[in-house]
């Protein structure tokens, strides 16, 4: 039986395979092939990965056996060998995931370093000092990340040489210093494991290997895909690779970057070196590198080879490029290339720019921004007025842009903590690391002391779209007073700063932040978008300010309108309650009468916003009970308003409580009940559109929707309220005017019996909010307790409520479309659920033909790319 | 273009037409062809009473056309016509739906009599009296049936005269207080109507054919249809017939028959007639009837037909006939037959003494046996002990078998009140009509003082299965004074007393009833089911007595264990809070330490009771929150008693709060977020499973139930920690035990994905309370605030939580038995929701391929009758 193929030396793969190798492991394939200078290696597989976990974290002896091979290829084309002392072939062991995963997974430099080929390497490189320099690297590495020891506790033991020797640097330490420290490190490993550091170098590659796989799974892995919908079986690649040394002295040195500005989108390479340091260095942000330009003057043919090579790059990938290179010696080497992640802003000039140079088409431009990141875009900026009085307390590096307030707090847990309970929060860090992500993703704005502009603070936060400062070595933390200083000044935790991430300017004090202008780059992009997409993009809005707004970001019409929200108003209210402690038919009438013409006002003031785009109306949806107190108090307060005794009105409260409201006596169950009520909002809807037509000349045609059908004898009764009233108004009024009546698909049942539904409904929006709900079974407002769990234990790899689960629900909305398209094939068909606002549920929503999605005007931006982008992917179906 | 075929003659149609002409125009049909003396006519179809609501309550003018046709035709053959002076056609107008629904659709007799006619009536019958008494017959049926005018402003008049004539009886007023009556009725026709009473016979007929399709959806037709499982889109049809009198003297009658007894099933023709009257005389229980056999003296001739015919019936039709019958001056007529609604033993002992008689198979036996009524065998009967002591204090007719204890209440509406309010009641009325049928529902017993075997109370009972003594003249009843009265004895609204339907006795008193025995007719019976289902019968049982009961009702396993009724025990309550309650998975374990060897008994109970018969045990399913007190005083006691403060507890009862229980943390969220419940669970099942077959010697192959699954990491993370227990405990005790694994298939997602749930479940089982819920979107608990308008407004005809809802439910379960057998051919397959006991559904889930049903105790023959009649039916697919 011949063995599946699960490890790939550079020169055999391509950037095509990136499920396979990873995005590290294919790019640097592709760059092999391209004839770069790459240190050459090989990929163990994602394969390998997926079958570690499933024989139950075990490399399996066929993976060995391949690893082997590919290493004695290597050993060969380098002339070097793992463990010789004569030519020591020393390896770095990265992790490469399908896609970037930043900081997540761990790295191990200087592989096949022992007692015996460091002395090789002294002797190779007769640098004493380097390779020593180089072991204890690579035990701190090894034993951090394979061996999960405690990376201070090294620490630590640098300190204290440090500060025996009295020196402030690690540079200046002598090699004499540094076998002293590799002693130390060494007897620190075998105290802690109970043996010896590992002195076999294939015991160490093996190891290696395994502690990228299980790192796959670590909890911060494990929350970084949750928030990236990554999912947990895509397995990660691990990258074996001979090493380069950037640490060889002052010829040589490493560095990362962009060919265009990932921050601005300016056409210009834009990164980071440091001359004689090692790659994680750099990334780590402990020693804050120089600008790439001044590699000019350092090393002028190096700077010469790279920047063609960068634009090559550029051009082959057709799109900005990320690369990490090193310099040994005056020799450069490319260790990685990938896409760069960029701002919104620097995605949208760079697409624009990338079109306009002739690089890329519009419909390949789509593809280069990620419809998540628009938002960043809508987020406020300062208020000019305010800023102009504001004092700049520091300055720091503009490592991602957009404007922040909050109050200051100095760890993950409290920024996490304090934003739940409703603070805007600003994290100031001395330095990031990954176990911070969840205060970085609660936070406003992201403050940091240390690191550069592709430390994990910046990276990070880029592609969260948060604001963030790196670098900003004006201020300094002491995190255990929970205090920083800048100059004689203390900010404690609590006090409010603010942040503007695109110039790298602190305040000490609140700043108003108003609303962002979309224009320019924004403009030109989005209106390709538009020009692209077949699916239309409207807006959830239940007021008229939320309607112009949504207009303001391109929405097309109202997809859904929420007629509840206007019976919350102060004003309203109470006489919603005559309506509901009515006890005759007659009494509620009476009720809603006070009631219709605050109803035709609402709708007014939509359809003027509108003009003359579509506005989908739902009919009153919630319980009644949510319109009434609960709390005694509220009881009595109320029932002496109203003239009731306490007695009386408390046991109306009570008759009206369900034990499962979600299920309970609303939706299209009220005007079953109770059609006066779908009475009143008809004559409401159709006087109001009726009023703007003679009045403002717009012809709007209202969808009415009957929310929560699950039969259709329920959606006839209920339309025939609808029309009866609307044709009667229309006749009183005599006049034109069109109307639909449809209804929401939220209910399994009806998503099951939609060719039924389709006789009457002229238009199904889902309400896949509603319909996760009943398709999974869970409550939204108590899944919470229990979907962490979920999570943890890796049942879940993202919220259903936040991005549509197309297994279950999505089976059911696709089966709603073909019955509905059975019966009424030109039936008209949305989603108004949360949803419709998230880029991979819109293409979906693309892909079975629906006609359009709805969400909060925030979103329609994202919305409106996304449906590009899925036009552009051109899968429908 | 030819019309549709809305109208047919007698001879036109046949028995198997019973869906177009209903039941009774089918037979009338199927006995004109086999030349029995039927007075002729036609019967327009139940698809014109749908165009007639389709048509928005309009005869349309094809279907009038062929009315008149038809009408010519007869009026040919009997040589009469309508409207005639010297020969006029009277003829009877009667509804006939495909299903028999008793009593609760209008029937006009005598139509065509007018002014003129009546005279002509009396000129051919020579019998004035005669003439003028069917007319005033007419006038009043037409005006109550028809018109809706108040039957009892006729009755006012009627009796008037009676008194002003001094006489008691309808039959002593001569022709010209009959003439006098005539005048009145048409003046208050008048009054009321502010109209003439029509004098057009083709008038009439249109009116009465409309008003009888109009009845089809009176609200007492509807609360019969829901009860019964009749579609709302059936529609009845109407007979049109020409009249026969039975009240032409004295060698005139009518009556009911029935080929065998239906209380008993004894093989003797059993009924009533009346001399010199109408058929409505006999039905409406007004006056009380004789014996047929006396119709053997009174009119030999035609008796020894009539049994004759009535033989050939049952023979032709394989069953028990009902039919009706008049003799006019001498000559026999038929005027229906049906098959015969019968108490279930009567069904039994008919259905096995047909086989044996070698008329039917027993295949054919199955279907004469309603399996709702077996019900009514498995009803308690009195304490022989108690009834030696106890008072007969009256007699009345044995109407419906079986005994009944309760307090009186003499309206439907009192007797619904209080038996919602959980009182045991017994409905007594002078007679029932439709309207009560409501408050017949919600009684134990019913006792009438009027009216015979085939009266409304006794029909409608029988077919309920409900305990009733019809026509007791013993008891005196004053409905306005809520008492009756029997001898000088005065029983008053709320005292109990107690029925025997099988022998009419009356007791004064409360009598404990017991379980009745199952043996004779219904064990030969049974057994015969049995032979033929191929569908198994299980028991829902959670102890060993419900475990033993099932058994003794034939149940061949256990399909649903529910582990948590055994929690609510008061021993385990405290263990179980401590559970809850524990801050630590050492304290959980601690207090599930305590519960296992409890947990384990059970099992062993339960194991024992079942012998080597399968045990499906589900695994903890409800919110924790529910083993919790909620009151503050209740929450204080157990504060004080596990030594908590009041605070402390309250926080925890208030965080375990959900909004929506039904769709909170329960089911298999509960292990997912706490392993070690499934293990201890799963160590009791197990341990319990070696300790008997240990001891006794039986080999139970437990199967392990994992509830509320809705995606397969979610099954199989909880799988994995059972197989983990199980298979450490049989190591542990170092012996064989089988066991399986398995889920119910409960929320949508689960049906939607049932391909992907297979892979790890061994098992499903539908359960389809939980599924109905979410498919409908409504909760059980909340529902019946809103389903009644639902009912009203005919927009669900049955409960679907009684009846499996086969169009959207059933889809879901179709489905996901298709998918599962996909991934898995021998999956097995069981429903346990309460559905498993409702015929219908029992047939459904035959059909789809389950292997078994489980059902409550009680309900185990039905399943097991219904399994049978779906095999002979055999439409499995």
């Amino acid at each position: 039986m011949v063995s599946r193929k699960y490890v790939y030396l550079f020169n055999e793969g391509n950037a095509a395979m990136k499920n396979l190798l990873g995005g590290k492991g294919a790019n640097l394939a592709e760059m092999t092939n391209l004839g770069m200078p790459v240190p050459q290696g090989f990929t163990v597989s994602t394969e390998a990965c997926t079958k570690y976990y499933e024989d139950g974290k075990e490399l399996a002896k066929e993976v060995i056996v391949q690893i082997y091979e590919a290493l004695a290829y290597i050993e060969q084309i380098t002339g070097k060998k793992l463990g010789s002392i004569q030519n020591p072939l020393l390896v770095s062991v990265r992790s490469g995931a399908r896609a970037s995963m930043p900081g997540m997974m761990d790295t191990i430099l200087n592989l096949g370093l022992n007692d015996k080929t460091v002395e090789g390497l002294k002797n190779l490189t007769n640098n004493e000092r380097f390779a020593y320099d180089s072991y204890r690297r690579f035990i701190q590495m090894f034993s951090d990340v394979v061996m999960g020891i405690e990376k201070r506790k090294f620490e630590d033991i640098l300190d204290e040489v440090k500060e025996l020797k009295r020196v402030k640097f690690d540079t200046e330490l002598t090699a004499s210093d540094l076998k002293d420290i590799v002693k130390k490190y060494k007897v620190l490993y075998e105290k802690e494991m109970g043996k010896e550091f590992p002195q076999e170098p294939k015991e160490q590659l093996l190891e290696a290997i395994t502690a990228v796989f299980s790192s796959w799974d670590n909890p911060r892995a494990v929350v970084y895909r949750r928030l990236n919908d990554i999912p947990g079986d895509w397995g990660t690649a691990v990258n074996v690779q001979s090493m380069v040394f950037g640490n060889m002295g002052d010829t040589s040195g490493t560095g990362v970057a962009f060919t265009r500005n990932p921050a601005t989108g300016e056409k210009v390479i834009f990164g980071e070196y440091l001359i004689n340091a090692q790659g994680e260095d750099v990334v780590a942000g402990i020693r804050t590198p120089h600008p790439i330009s001044r590699m000019q003057q350092d090393l002028p043919d190096c700077y010469k080879q790279f920047v063609e090579m960068a634009e090559n790059l550029e051009k082959h990938y057709k799109d900005m490029q990320d690369m990490e290179f090193t310099i040994e010696q005056g020799k450069l080497y490319f260790l990685q290339t990938r896409n760069g992640k960029r701002t919104a802003q620097a995605a949208l000039k760079i697409a624009v720019e990338m079109v306009e140079e002739g690089l890329i088409s519009k419909k390949e431009a789509m593809l280069k921004v990620d419809p998540k990141q628009l938002d960043s875009l809508l987020h406020p900026k300062f208020s000019e007025k305010e800023l102009k009085s504001a004092q700049v307390i520091a300055k720091g590096l503009p490592a991602s842009p957009g404007a922040a307030c909050g109050k200051v707090y100095f760890t993950a847990e409290e920024a996490k903590m304090h934003h739940e309970q409703g603070e805007k929060v600003i994290l100031v860090r001395r330095e990031t690391s990954p176990e911070d992500i969840e205060g970085m993703v609660a936070a406003e704005g992201i403050l940091t002391a240390r690191g550069g502009m592709t430390s994990h603070a910046a990276v990070v936060s880029r592609g969260m779209g948060t604001c963030c400062i790196a670098g900003c070595s004006d201020i300094r933390i002491n995190e255990d007073a929970k205090i920083f200083e800048v100059g004689d000044k203390v900010y404690q935790e609590g006090d409010y700063i603010s942040l503007d991430g695109s110039t790298g300017n602190v305040y000490g004090e609140a700043i108003k932040t108003v609303e962002p202008e979309m224009s320019g780059y924004f403009g030109k992009f989005m209106n390709w978008a538009d020009e692209i997409r077949a699916l239309k993009v409207r807006t959830n809005a239940d007021t008229p300010r939320d309607a112009e707004q949504a207009i303001r970001y391109g929405a097309e019409g109202i997809g859904l309108c929420r007629t509840e929200h206007m019976f919350f108003d102060e004003d309203r209210i109470p006489a919603v309650r005559e309506m509901i402690l009515s006890k005759t038919e007659e009494q509620r009438r009476k009720a809603l009468d006070k009631l219709l013409p605050m109803q035709k006002e609402d709708f007014i003031g939509i359809y003027e916003a509108m003009e003359n785009r579509p506005v989908t109306i739902r009919l009153l949806d919630p319980p009644l009970h949510e319109f009434l107190p609960q709390a005694d108090k509220d009881v009595r307060d109320l029932a002496k308003e109203m003239g009731l005794s306490f007695g009386e009105l408390k046991t109306t409260v009570e008759s009206l409580h369900e034990f499962n409201p979600m299920m309970g006596h609303r939706g299209c169950r009220l005007p079953v009940s109770y059609p006066e009520i779908a009475e009143m909002q008809t004559r409401a809807i159709i006087e109001a559109a009726i009023h703007v037509k003679r009045e403002k000349g717009y012809d709007i045609v209202p969808e009415i929707m009957i929310p929560l059908v699950g039969e259709l004898k329920e959606l006839k009764f209920v339309k025939d309220i609808i029309v009866r009233i609307a044709d009667e108004v229309i006749a009183e009024e005599g006049i034109e005017l069109k109307y639909m009546v449809g209804t929401m698909i939220e209910i399994p049942r009806a998503a099951l019996t939609a060719d039924q539904i389709a006789k009457e409904a002229e238009f199904f929006s889902f309400g896949t909010n509603d319909l996760t709900q009943m398709t999974f079974g869970f409550s939204r407002d108590d899944a919470g307790k229990f979907l962490k769990d979920y999570y943890d234990k890796k049942i879940y790899e993202f919220d259903p409520f936040q991005k549509l689960d197309q297994v279950g629900v999505g089976k059911l909305v696709t089966m709603a479309v073909e019955l509905g398209k059975m019966t009424r094939p030109d039936i008209h068909l949305g989603i108004c659920g949360e949803h419709g606002g998230d880029p991979s549920s819109v293409e979906f929503c693309h892909n079975i033909g629906l006609d359009y999605v709805s969400c909060s005007p925030f979103r329609v931006p994202v919305a409106r790319l996304a449906a590009a982008q899925a036009q552009v992917k051109n899968k429908r179906y």
